[in-house]
Parts: structure tokens; C-alpha cells; sequence
């Protein structure tokens, strides 16, 4: 890897993103499968068509750059993902299971939110427009994952998250 | 690992942010070494300074729980820090590094906001409040440290940032 200019970086980034979604579409199902709460369970299935859509985001601003999205593996989705796996191995009480779950979604969404706004950031200021505007897309649908599963785990005015059934139970 | 109750994970989440940090402190003097700007130099070492106390504070929380802050690895700071690690290796021009050196220090930012808003919800959920204080206190931090690095990065309004710099170099 040589880092000459800001372009250089933000292909760099935009390298590591694409190893990041891709190494989820293949998580998501597993830990999809380790729920127990059907709300998570559907959170975690909807999130998995939502990667598919950001994964072709990139690949649609590759095209653009003329360049290959591959190249790059995103080693902290790697430790993030090991994390969620150690979870899924886990003998645990289901419910506890499920909110363990959650913090280690909740860590996946912060990576991208990160990454995304950074390379949101570095398209603009190189002048890439339609490519800001697709990654902002993705930025806002990370941010309202990641308050999906807040709300989950903190529940809403009518109903107890699962945090506070795993605590009662 | 067993997650019988919600007091295991918290336990365990909190372990997991106790090793994020101690591998923190032996990363960011690197990454102030690696900076070129002075003004990133000083945030990272603001921040180990920081980071130093934000340790101390898990250390309190275990001895009122009379347990060892020990026991766990955060593999997902190992891999945040392999990619600092790269980065710090890479041949770069010295502006574009220090926007590399911000991506990944968000990064781990990130990372570390989604931990404690996880333990200081759990710690409230638990009846935990003196925990809780602290883990909002530490949580405070890392939003003030992300944002500090942000305006780093996209300067302020009488100075351009570190990206404007890259881009123009």
C-alpha cells in the first residue's frame, strides 16, 4: 500500500468498507440464527438486505473510479465478527444472549458509522459528488440501524427492552 | 465464558473495554510519533492521558464488584490497532498520513462509544449507579475525543483542516 494522495486514501478506505460489508453478509445470517427475540431476529435479516444494498453502493463508485473493490481485508470487522461468533458459542441464558448480541452489533454499526463518515467526508472534499451522496445514504441507514437496536435493547414506552427481561429474569 | 445473568456480561463487556484499553495506551504513542501535525500529536497524547484514567475507572468499578478487571482479550481492538499498526508503516506523503492516522483513530473512537453506551446502560438496567456515573463520565470522553479529531480533520472556520491540506498538497 502507498498512500501518495488523498485519493489513494480514500480508495484505501472505500477497500476496507467493501471487506467490512462483505465479511457481515456473511455474519448477519449466523447471529439471525442465535436470536432468540423474533424483533432481533428480523432486525438482524433486514440489516443483511440493507449490507447487500451498500455493498453494490461501492461497487457502483468502483465503476465510476474505473477500479476493483477488492484488495483490502478489513481486520477490525475480523475481531468484530470473531467477537459476535464468541457470543453465538456461548452457553447463555437466551435473553442475556440476545442483549449480547446487540453490543456486538451495536460495536459493527460504530465501525461503519466511522468509516462511512470518513469517506463521506474525503468524497466531498475531493470533489466527488455523486459518490458523497451515495455514502451519506449508507451513513444514515448505519446510524438508524444502530438506533434500532438501542431501541430493542431499551425497549419503548409501552413495552420492556430485552435488556430489562434479561435483568428481570 | 457462561452469560447466565446480565451482571456476566456486564462483567464481561466491561473486561472486554478494560483489555481495549490497556492495548489503547501502548498504541497511541506510536500514533503521536507517526503524526506530522503538532495538533494531532497533542490529541493522541491528550488522549493516552485520558485513556490512563478512563482505565483506572474500570479498575474502581471492579473493586466495588470484588472481582478482576482481567480475563478477556478485545479482539476487535487487536484488529482496530493492526490497522493503525499499517498505517504507521505505510510509505505516505506526511499529510495524507495524519487523515489515515484520524480515520483510524475514529475508528477506535467509535468503537469504544458503543462499549460504554452498552456497560453505562447495563449499569443502570443493574442498579449499578456509582458504575454508571463513570462509564457516562468515560462515554463523554470519547464523544469529546471523536469530535476533536473531526475538527482536526475538517479544520475550523478561520483554518483549514488536515484533509484540506492532503487534498491540496
Amino acid at each position: 500500500m502507498q498512500l501518495n494522495t488523498m485519493k489513494d486514501l480514500f480508495v484505501d478506505q472505500l477497500r476496507d468498507l467493501y471487506s467490512a460489508e462483505d465479511q457481515l453478509t456473511r455474519a448477519l445470517p449466523k447471529m439471525a440464527q442465535a436470536a432468540t427475540s423474533s424483533d432481533l431476529q428480523s432486525a438482524f435479516r433486514d440489516h443483511l438486505s440493507e449490507t447487500q444494498k451498500q455493498k453494490q453502493r461501492l461497487e457502483q463508485i468502483f465503476t465510476t473510479l474505473g477500479m476493483s473493490p477488492q484488495g483490502e481485508t478489513c481486520q477490525a470487522m475480523e475481531g468484530l465478527i470473531k467477537e459476535g461468533e464468541e457470543i453465538i458459542r456461548t452457553h447463555a441464558d437466551p435473553q442475556v444472549k440476545d442483549a449480547a448480541l446487540i453490543a456486538a452489533a451495536q460495536r459493527v454499526e460504530h465501525y461503519e458509522m466511522a468509516g462511512y463518515g470518513t469517506v463521506r467526508t474525503f468524497a466531498d472534499e475531493l470533489g466527488y459528488s455523486d459518490a458523497k451522496d451515495l455514502l451519506q445514504t449508507t451513513l444514515d441507514e448505519e446510524g438508524s440501524a444502530n438506533k434500532k437496536l438501542t431501541s430493542l435493547a431499551e425497549g419503548g414506552l409501552f413495552s420492556s427492552g430485552i435488556n430489562q427481561k434479561a435483568v428481570a429474569h
